[in-house]
């Protein structure tokens, strides 16, 4: 795990290379279709993801994103209507059965299909009319970190309007992959709490999910992801010291609206530490557009869930019951 | 908490009678402007009933739906064209500022905007172009229950195609409340539960992710709902004997989909209560459409967070920090 988290800034670096061989013709076909709606479908940290493209979408497009129950499709025998519809899926394998049979429904509904995965040769990739690969090479750990931001990053590449200039992004990984130290109140927290509490808003709400995940993963803690605005709706009431609060919190207005909801958990006596600002995230991520945060700030939070992982004795490379590849229906 | 769970019978009657005076209007509004797709937006309890909706949505019009990020419209300002946009909005209060403002903003987008509330004086009532009041009554209890079910049903009475014979349903429900004998076995997990996770696909993902809140708001246990198949691309390992696992299993194939996931849940040694089955209900809900199973299901898992919240020596009448209509933005 520790060694795939190094390695992103390697893959941010092949897959911004391939802008021009991967995503322009991806890009010319989605352009040409004008989808007047998207839908995304995935699962487990592909989920997280498919999130991150949901807001690019409704933010930067303007048009009505949505994350798909594949289940409509697979159990309950949908078979809807998708012209003008974008159909992404997100998948490291490629394999899982729910989201083929979801992509051949999709493409039947007469959606233009687009498969992101890491493995070109994959029964998604070959299902769906366009694609994607991560080039984020073999992923041997479970849980998976590589693979995740190098999704963000495709989705970034396929979906904004006007990618900017990203030259910078590998040197910035690189920063972020050797944050561990500011991340020493991190997992004093967390290494002694019950359960977590992870929280953002806007784009880092992908982020929150993800973190939570990881932390589930590799240090079997419940670890639950809010909106900022859900937490205050209820559950905000489950706070208190024995629960670590992880806040990330971006800056500009997405940042402002989550400072009302690091307060009310402070007087839940839950101990907060926030991530997102510069000195936080150790990344002078402000050269970069604000839609690329995601990719940065989960690096270091992936290290936290291995090292809480570690400070809690357990292996983070080994998760119990987990297989790398998951098929679900 | 118990007097309005106990009052769901009498909130379905009267909304069931209401069905010629609120509901063929909006109907036949919806019919008229044949929208291309379902935007959903809502907050905390409401945002399961949003939930629900989608699948109803997506199953039985073979229509996309997809749940609205307020913070897109309220923090990153996007003001998308929603032409052919079917946009309904679940508030109890009807006052939260970022779902008046979606509102408006659908609105202004040229989609058709439904709001269905429990005031009909609300700014959000007043703000979508068509209202659908609950009719549930005041709900004093801050973990809100009857104006849940209540949302459901409006929901199924707005959207189901061909609403069928419901007569059966405020005696269903009645029999549901007084179930409380069923849930000694599911009070003895979750009385000493580090943490609960419920479970269930389908229709029933709106119940499990309910049932979680309720939890948290009322017993402060950290409680994750997860559709079955993303409990399996990770956060399995989290399981142990520490974890009480709440399966909400319907009958037929969404039932059947949820039996591997059940099996992990034992193998990890997560001690695990069944609901959904006929004779765990305690209701006969064969006699209704599978769709309605949603409103009838949550009400032992009410009881369940009730009692569970008694059992552990809290007063679910007055969760911690919580006040009863929440604004976020």
């Amino acid at each position: 795990m520790a060694a795939e988290i190094a390695e992103q800034p390697v893959v941010f670096r092949r897959l911004l290379s391939s802008y021009k061989s991967q995503f322009l013709d991806v890009r010319a076909l989605i352009e040409e279709r004008k989808p007047r709606m998207v839908l995304l479908a995935a699962r487990g940290t592909s989920d997280h993801a498919a999130l991150y493209a949901k807001y690019l979408v409704e933010v930067q497009w303007g048009v009505p994103a949505g994350l798909v129950s594949p289940s409509t499709y697979t159990i309950y025998g949908s078979r809807p209507d998708l012209g003008d519809v974008l159909f992404i899926t997100f998948s490291q394998s490629g394999v899982s059965p729910d989201l083929l049979e979801a992509t051949e429904v999709a493409r039947a509904g007469g959606a233009l299909t687009v498969a992101v995965t890491n493995d070109i040769l994959s029964p998604l990739a070959r299902a769906a009319e366009a694609h994607v690969e991560m080039l984020a090479g073999r992923e041997k750990a479970i849980a998976a970190t590589k693979t995740y931001t190098a999704e963000l990053l495709a989705a970034y590449l396929l979906l904004a309007p006007e990618p900017g200039d990203l030259r910078m992004l590998p040197e910035l990984a690189h920063q972020a992959v050797r944050s561990a130290e500011i991340l020493y109140d991190a997992v004093r927290i967390t290494r002694v709490a019950r359960s977590i509490v992870t929280v953002a808003r806007g784009y880092s709400y992908a982020t929150a999910r993800e973190a939570a995940l990881k932390l589930m993963e590799t240090s079997y803690l419940p670890a639950q992801a809010f909106s900022g605005a859900d937490l205050l709706h209820g559950p905000i009431a489950m706070l208190d010291r024995q629960v670590a609060v992880i806040a990330i919190r971006s800056p500009g207005a997405v940042g402002r609206a989550l400072d009302p909801v690091i307060t009310a958990a402070r007087d839940h006596g839950a101990r907060v530490w926030t991530i997102g600002a510069k000195a936080d995230l150790g990344v002078a991520s402000g050269e970069l557009p604000d839609a690329i945060r995601p990719i940065l700030e989960i690096i270091p939070l992936q290290q936290l869930a291995r090292l809480t992982a570690v400070s809690r004795g357990l292996d983070p490379d080994h998760p119990r019951g987990l297989t790398k590849v998951t098929k679900t229906f």
